[in-house]
């Protein structure tokens, strides 16, 4: 389907659901760029769930969202458990604006929702040429290194930064060995997930996405990456007032109540400390990408160049939408 | 030997490499700290270089530190070649009085040096009840992804927060996947390093600890670390002025001119958002340390917690110096 077309239906079912229109764009278009740059999991494959859970009254399609002001620099939002992007969006803007004004903008924010691809949230910051940090914590996925059993979410450790080109420099990398939307699309298509990156519910290794999903996924490097998602639930979650401790609800299996994430921005001006840093950025990756490369490698890539690439690339194509996806969306939009 | 006797010895040789009274003590009192908590990569192994950098004035004994206050929560710091314990010293000090003053602290370094373990300087934050980011950069061991030459460093994220007990959180994590100092040593001692971490000059495996120091260290994660370690560099180089991009010269190698390290400390005050932190976390912590185990784990441990029995075992303990790292020593000594 045309990315217009498309993103004007998502649009109309968010605002079906009772979303202001205003809200229901910034949905629309975090869905539509997470298909785009070519993160499916983050895109139409959680659009039922996101109305489901609407439905189900534990997401507040009308949010009564508090931005209190903290200091120039630090602002906190109770999100009233509106859907996540929503939250998220504000939460970024508020950041933007305050290290526009100070060098420094720290917002946390509690009673939200999955939120999409971190990186898009960083992405804002970067356009206005600000760097970013970027925390959320998300439902039981990763085993404490030692347990027996999930706790942490993948939680993602997020950064970006300007690069002095148009295309940013934009690390979105959970802390897990796979991100769980892929194992949940893999799940829905019917396809194998790769060796190492989970085992099932009895602790042994597996291929099968489904049994991954009732399982435990593997952190990065271990006990490290099990250190990393700790960090970032205790960054976004306990810091900001949201759930942390395992206590963020799965969105696709638990409707008992919201789900409370919490995530943190943290934006800086880069010319804060010396100036002319678009030289120092550009002469930083310059010197990187001029290294001898690894057979078969024709260029050293920055994180976030293959995403632009992709983004690219897909904003001229029709986006391809799989069969069952597919089916969801046809219910919803009979809806309309 | 004893510690405290330890202590004084290496003030005595920090004086007579023309350091002032008060800096001298920073320096042997992070040195002993390292060998207490169990990182003599970080201590003892490191006394010679620091010396020598001294003797062929690469490093400043006698450093002219600029502090610049950017706003109340602001500081860059040009630490003018100084020894990297008495800059990063200053620094996190200076982060802490600006997070207690405004909930936040954002502290820049650049012209400093190595300065031995990052969780140090965290746990001066925690123990005033702050919450702390650390970032630096380090001389050239990791290829980027695709690349065929080292250019980041280990590039520790460090991240560290009260617990409510006496036994700070401590996550200090170099993004390879193992430490460089450790590899020093085992190059010193003629111990082998473990299969997968490293990789010789011609880019095949090796466990010999020397061939690794020539060749190529393996992030954590692949193309993941890879991108760790450019954020950290990015950070702590980039945004503050230090050297960046593989410009960090190795301290024990390279003596053609100062390493101009940068680093950047980010504090932050936990009650900031929402009251109760500590209440929170002890939460956090006891949800996790519930969990069904392993078989064979004890007991689930939080990053910090290992090395604060360590130290606690060690601290009563003589500090045992390895037969090559003692001759050095003497060899210092002889000349007081």
């Amino acid at each position: 389907m045309k990315k217009n077309k498309l993103k004007k239906l998502i649009t109309d079912i968010f605002l079906k659901h009772k979303l202001k229109k205003k809200h229901a764009i910034i949905c629309s278009e975090a869905i539509i760029n997470a298909e785009l740059v070519g993160a499916p999991s983050h895109g139409l494959s959680r659009l039922k769930m996101y109305c489901d859970r609407i439905n189900k009254k534990v997401i507040n399609p009308k949010p009564k969202i508090k931005i209190k002001k903290i200091s120039q620099s630090i602002t906190h939002i109770d999100a009233n458990n509106s859907i996540g992007f929503v939250a998220a969006d504000i939460g970024i803007k508020n950041a933007i604006k305050n290290a526009k004004k100070t060098g420094f903008g720290l917002v946390g924010i509690k009673n939200s929702g999955h939120y999409g691809l971190s990186g898009y949230y960083a992405e804002q910051a970067v356009k206005k040429n600000l760097m970013a940090l970027v925390f959320t914590n998300a439902p039981p996925a990763i085993a404490p290194h030692g347990a027996l059993k999930t706790l942490f979410g993948t939680n993602p450790i997020c950064f970006g930064t300007p690069t002095s080109s148009k295309i940013p420099f934009i690390l979105d990398s959970s802390v897990s060995m796979i991100n769980r939307g892929k194992i949940r699309v893999a799940a829905k298509t019917g396809k194998k997930i790769p060796e190492g990156v989970a085992l099932d519910k009895f602790g042994n290794p597996t291929t099968d996405a489904k049994k991954a999903l009732k399982g435990v996924q593997l952190p990065i490097a271990g006990f490290r990456g099990s250190g990393f998602a700790w960090m970032v639930d205790i960054l976004s979650g306990v810091l900001t007032g949201g759930n942390h401790g395992g206590k963020v609800k799965d969105p696709f299996d638990d409707f008992t109540g919201p789900q409370n994430i919490g995530h943190l921005f943290i934006v800086i001006k880069p010319n804060i400390f010396v100036g002319n840093y678009n030289q120092r950025i550009k002469e930083n990756i310059k010197r990187i990408k001029k290294l001898p490369k690894i057979k078969g490698v024709k260029e050293i890539l920055y994180p976030g160049q293959n995403k632009f690439n992709r983004y690219k690339k897909n904003s001229n194509k029709e986006i391809q939408i799989p069969e069952n996806i597919s089916r969801d969306i046809d219910i919803l939009v009979s809806k309309l």
